[in-house]
C-alpha cells in the first residue's frame, strides 16, 4: 500500500506521487464536442483487470490532437480525453514507462500477421479511449514499455511519433542507401529523417515554407539532413509525406525515380480531388505506393533505443514545455504547422 | 541469298516467303492521324545493322491499338503502323519468332536495374516505331524470342500480352497462395488469371457485365477461375485492374484485406477525378499500390513456356482470325470491350 506522499526514483530527482486510491477526481483536457476543448476536473480512471494506473509525467502534443479538435478523425469517439504520446510512472511499481497507445485483440488477421496497429477492433488511447492529457490514465499492463533511467521523460514521450515514422519506413520497404525525400519539415518530418538516418538511408526534407527549414537548422546539421523548398525531379528512391496536403502526393510522384516508393504516411484532407492522370504516372513508371498508420509495440521499443542515442538532437525539436491548462490555447498554433513539439509537463 | 520463292518449315506445313530483297512495297495498317486508320501500300522496311526483316505470320489486336486510334497514347508517334503482338518468320534464318516489342538502351538506370520495359529512351514497336500490322517488320535481332515447333503462331503472338500480365504479377509482389481478384473479364484479364494460376495464387475475376463472364465460361472452367459481378469486400490479398475505369481502383481498394496489394495494370481515362478519401484508405489500412507497364524479354520467354502448356485453354480466348484489311472495321468493337482476341493472319 502506498503512503500518503509516495516517493520514487525519477530522472533528475524524485517525484511525489499522489496515492491514487485516495483521489476521486483529476485534471484533464477533454474534447466534449468538435471544437469544444475544456480543461476540467474529471473522475479518476479506474483500471480494469490487467490494467495499471499510470501517473503521467509528460504528454507531447501531436498535430492529430489539433486535427481532432478542429475536424475530427476516423477513430475519434467523443467525449474524449486526448493525448497519445505518453510518459508516466506506474502507481503500482513506481517504474517509468512510455505507452503503446493501442489495444489490440490478438485474434484478427492483422494481429496474427504482426500488424497489431491495424487490429480490427483496435482501441487507441486518446482516440477511442481516454488518453494522456490528464494527471492519470489507465493502460493495459502489456502496453507499457520501460524506459532506461538515462532517458528524460520529455524525450521519451516522443517514442510514439518516432515509432510511427519507423513503421512508415518499414511499410514502404525503404532499403539501405535509398535516397529519401520527406515532405514537411515539422517535428514528424524531422523524426522521419532521424529514422531514415539510423536505418542507413539518406534523408532530404522539403517544405513549401523556407522559414520552416531554417527553424531546425541545428537538428539538420547534427544529422546531415539537407532541407530545401525544391529538389531535382526524378531523383529519389523514396518519398514520405509528413504533411496532409494532396500536393505532397502529386509532387512526390514526380520526385521519384522510376520504380520509386511513395509512403502515404499522413492522410489527406478529405475534400481534395486528384486527377486520374497522376495515378497513370504510377502505371507508366511502375511506382509503388505504401500506406502507413500508427505503430507496433516493438517499433516503440526500437524508438526508445534511438532516442537514448540521439536525445541531444531530438531535444532541439522541443519548442516548449507547457502546463496542462495551456493546451486549448496551444492547439490552434499546432494546427497551423508552424511550431515544433510542445510537451505538457505535469 | 533467298530464291524467288523460298520455302521453310512452318507449323502445320511450309510457308512460302516472298524474298524481301525483290519487294519495294507491302500492305500495312497505318494510323496517319488520330481516328484516321488506313489499309494501304507502304514502303518495305529496311533493316538497320543488327536488325532482321521478319515476315509476319500473325499479329493480335490489343485494346491499346484501338485506344491509340481513338484517343492516342503517351508513347504513340504518328504516322505509325500499329501492332505489337507479333509472330513471324525471319527472312534470314527461316525460324519462327515472337518479338519483344521494345528497344532499350541498356545504359540508363532502369535498364541497368533489369527494368528494360521502363528504359529512358524506350522505342516500342507499334508505338514509337512501325509495328506488326504489316506484311513485314524490321526488328532488332536481340528482340527475337524463338518459339517451339509445337506452338501455333496464333497462340504464340499472345506471348506479349501474357508477359505483361506476368510483369503485373511480379511488380505487385503477388505471393504463392494469394487470393487475387482481376477486374475486367476481357482477354487480358483472363490471361492475368492464367498467370496467377501458374504462379500458385488463386484467381477470381470480376466484370460489371454478367454477359462478359458467360462469354468465356469454358476457359474459366478449365482453369478453375470464378467469375462474378460482385464478391465479398475485404477478402482479397491482391487486386489487378485489366480495365481502364477509375472505378476498378476505388472498388479494388475496398475488396482488399488490410495490407493488401493493388496492381495498377491498366491506365485510367485521363479526365476522371478521384477523391482524397479513397487515398486515405491506403493510409489507414496500409494498402499497397504497384504500377505495371509492359514487359521484359525474359517475361516473354516465360510466357512462351506457359502458352505451350496451356495452348488449348488459351485458344478459347481467340474470337476470330481476320485479314489485315479488316482491322479498321474491327477496332471499334475492340474499344467497346465486348470481344475476345482478334488475330490477323497473313
Amino acid at each position: 500500500m502506498l503512503s500518503d506522499q509516495h516517493e520514487m526514483n525519477f530522472f533528475g530527482g524524485t517525484l511525489r506521487l499522489h496515492p491514487s486510491f485516495e483521489r476521486t477526481v483529476m485534471k484533464a483536457i477533454q474534447l466534449k464536442n468538435m471544437t469544444c476543448l475544456k480543461y476540467m476536473q474529471v473522475k479518476m480512471p479506474e483500471p480494469a483487470e490487467n490494467e495499471v494506473l499510470l501517473q503521467i509525467s509528460h504528454c507531447a502534443l501531436c498535430r492529430t490532437d489539433a486535427k481532432m479538435w478542429k475536424m475530427g478523425q476516423r477513430d475519434l469517439r467523443l467525449p474524449r480525453i486526448l493525448g497519445h504520446e505518453i510518459c508516466g510512472v506506474s502507481t503500482e511499481s513506481g517504474r517509468r514507462f512510455v505507452v503503446w497507445p493501442g489495444r489490440s485483440c490478438k485474434k484478427c488477421e492483422p494481429c496474427r500477421n504482426g500488424f497489431e496497429n491495424l487490429c480490427k477492433s483496435m482501441q487507441i488511447l486518446g482516440f477511442h479511449a481516454d488518453g494522456g492529457l490528464a494527471e492519470y490514465v489507465a493502460v493495459p499492463k502489456e502496453s507499457l514499455i520501460p524506459i532506461p533511467e538515462k532517458l528524460p521523460g520529455d524525450i521519451a514521450c516522443l517514442a510514439e511519433p518516432l515509432a510511427c515514422t519507423i513503421n512508415a519506413m518499414v511499410s514502404s520497404q525503404v532499403l539501405l542507401g535509398d535516397k529519401a525525400l520527406v515532405f514537411g519539415a515539422g517535428p514528424v518530418g524531422l523524426l522521419t529523417c532521424l529514422a531514415l538516418k539510423v536505418h542507413g538511408s539518406t534523408p532530404y526534407i522539403i517544405d513549401i515554407e523556407p522559414d520552416r527549414c531554417a527553424q531546425t537548422q541545428q537538428f539538420q546539421d547534427k544529422l546531415g539532413i539537407r532541407c530545401a523548398t525544391v529538389f531535382d525531379a526524378r531523383d529519389f528512391d523514396v518519398c514520405i509525406n509528413a504533411a496532409p496536403s494532396l500536393d505532397t502526393f502529386v509532387k512526390g510522384l514526380d520526385y521519384l525515380k522510376d520504380c520509386g516508393k511513395f509512403c502515404l504516411f499522413s492522410g489527406f484532407d478529405r475534400n481534395d480531388m486528384l486527377s486520374a492522370s497522376s495515378l497513370n504516372e504510377i502505371h507508366y513508371r511502375q511506382l509503388k505506393i505504401f500506406g502507413a498508420y500508427g505503430c507496433t509495440r516493438i517499433q516503440m521499443e526500437n524508438a526508445i533505443g534511438i532516442l537514448v542515442k540521439y536525445q541531444k538532437a531530438v531535444r532541439l525539436l522541443i519548442e516548449r514545455h507547457i502546463r496542462l491548462k495551456d493546451v486549448p490555447a496551444i492547439l490552434p498554433q499546432i494546427l497551423e504547422s508552424k511550431t515544433m513539439k510542445f510537451i505538457v509537463k505535469f
